[in-house]
């Protein structure tokens, strides 16, 4: 099968694979439809982590299943399903507590890589949900959000405590920011606030339910903020970058007792103790368990109550794959889809 | 009247001030009846925290209403008080969330000092909590406690949603660790694991509801908590010190999804972002809203359903302040009171 693979930062290739097959009896092979290229993957790409060696890439991915293992009880060979970026048991104390990314038995699927014509999927019967039968093709792109991005913005939201009668900030107007601003709005949030300084996602932000824009960032940005809110902050702040800046950004655009839901991968962030003390906020997040959100975000996108596929703003083969990432790297798309 | 005074780091004195007067006319003046030396005022004790010229000192108190501003409509002269450790009007948006040591006119009692005869209370109808009449004498300790370390530890217990079915481990075991194994049970915690290493302080621990006592510290603690725990860690860990090693042996002690209540003053704290993002906890914590428990802890001790004032294992006249800290300081005694 074709597949993309990275091999240094800035060097990523499609390659022939051998085909996947089952590992375990609780696999599943799947047949990817759609693909996509997810903030994180620019980590690498970038050279900021570190990766010995070529690895294969992608965690985000709808298809179709081929085969199951003996032991898989709940999916069949022909079912449309969308997956998580962790595979998870979905049966631990950690699952049936909401965490399934980090699940007692989780698998990183990015360490198997789903930017490929086909992809194994440990514990499928945790890990895939299937969806009502096949669906239209205009409904592809916004299940493939569901597999992270969507899945990410909503948990962020939820982290935040975003709902009725609150001020909900959203730091970083990425795809997962985007998608915050979308679930805030589902969730009843009364104002959504985005710091965005790009007309394109500004846009697409009051699309998704944004009531106000921010064009400063840092410490101007929450004063602008607190402009708006009497002087006290947002209620919820959804972060969705993961720097040093934004953390901040994030902690001091909330009031005392509020909450951020922070969902950016906080590489080389220190939070210092003593501010976060005086702040006073709640702070969740971490890599989200999508799986928790996913026979609702599943549901809502089959009903066509929300079109979070939006947010892929170019589409290419995965030959194209390297295009892909440069098109991220270069902020010339907010997100690219991938067909396999 | 005498008063506290630090001139400098080891260097506590009692001293001749002038008697405090209303300010404001929110202020009420009481006659302290007990006060006591905190674990905070032993930072700038050691020279951690820097302070310019002699301080007064002391922001934990009971005592009597002497004499009210006249815009004060709660309370009157002779009704017995307890205050929290900052004053708050109780009334804005702040504080009707429940973070009313954050509220937006909040004043500092360090600041005003409170290890005296007697003392000014900005803001009192919002500050002062009367109880229901003159206390007998050996409730005093107690209404004390709740004043700061009962409250800060209750706060704890609350912020790590101690409650039914859960697991919580205690990170300190002072007199707030203490108290937070103490909230813990009453908030009906199942298993409470705290970690001390002092016979006097493990046997006061279980007198307050431990059921388990681990003696490792750091990441050995972590790995025996975790035997203990099916290899998951507690529900929700109290953080009660505020040292590096502190914070993250709670962060390292929480299950994905659990909750850490951090109360310790994060002094030189700085948190690993990654860790802290793939921990998957929620942190919450920060100067206590003791306010918002006087209530009802000031029930629970004139009731006799807990007696927090066990903590006081030295009690000296306002005179001998240099020795209470003294004690403090070198761990001869858990927490000091002082009878002005």
């Amino acid at each position: 099968m074709r597949a993309v693979v990275m091999h240094a930062p800035g060097d990523v290739r499609v390659e022939q694979r051998e085909d996947p097959r089952i590992l375990e009896q609780t696999d599943a092979i799947i047949r990817v439809s759609a693909a996509c290229v997810c903030g994180s993957d620019l980590w690498p790409y970038r050279g900021v982590t570190r990766q010995d060696g070529p690895a294969p890439m992608g965690h985000e991915y709808v298809g179709v299943v081929e085969e199951v293992g003996s032991e898989v009880r709940d999916l069949r060979p022909g079912q449309f399903v969308v997956g998580s970026f962790f595979a998870s048991d979905n049966t631990c104390e950690i699952c049936r507590a909401g965490y399934q990314s980090r699940c007692v038995r989780a698998v990183p699927m990015g360490a198997i890589g789903t930017q490929a014509q086909r992809a194994r999927v440990p514990l499928a019967d945790g890990t895939l949900v299937a969806t009502p039968g096949m669906p239209d093709a205009d409904l592809i792109p916004s299940l493939l959000a569901a597999s992270d991005v969507l899945g990410t913005g909503w948990f962020a939201a939820v982290a935040a405590e975003a709902g009725p009668g609150r001020t909900v900030a959203v730091v970083g107007d990425g795809a997962v920011g985007l998608l915050g601003v979308l679930a805030a709005g589902r969730l009843g949030a009364e104002r959504i606030v985005v710091f965005s300084r790009h007309a394109d996602r500004q846009k697409l932000a009051v699309e998704f339910g944004a009531t106000d824009i921010i064009t400063e960032r840092g410490d101007e940005g929450v004063a602008r903020l607190k402009d708006l809110t009497g002087g006290l902050g947002a209620h919820s702040v959804i972060e969705a970058v993961g720097t040093q800046e934004s953390m901040m950004q994030a902690i001091r655009s909330t009031r005392p007792g509020g909450h951020v839901g922070y969902v950016g991968v906080t590489h080389e962030v220190e939070l210092p103790g003593i501010e976060l003390f005086f702040s006073a906020v709640h702070l969740h997040g971490g890599p989200a368990p999508v799986r928790r959100f996913l026979p609702e975000l599943i549901r809502l996108i089959w009903d066509r109550e929300i079109d979070p596929g939006k947010v892929f703003d170019l589409e290419l083969p995965l030959e194209e794959a390297a295009e892909a990432y440069r098109a991220m790297d270069e902020r010339r798309a907010v997100k690219v889809l991938l067909r396999p």
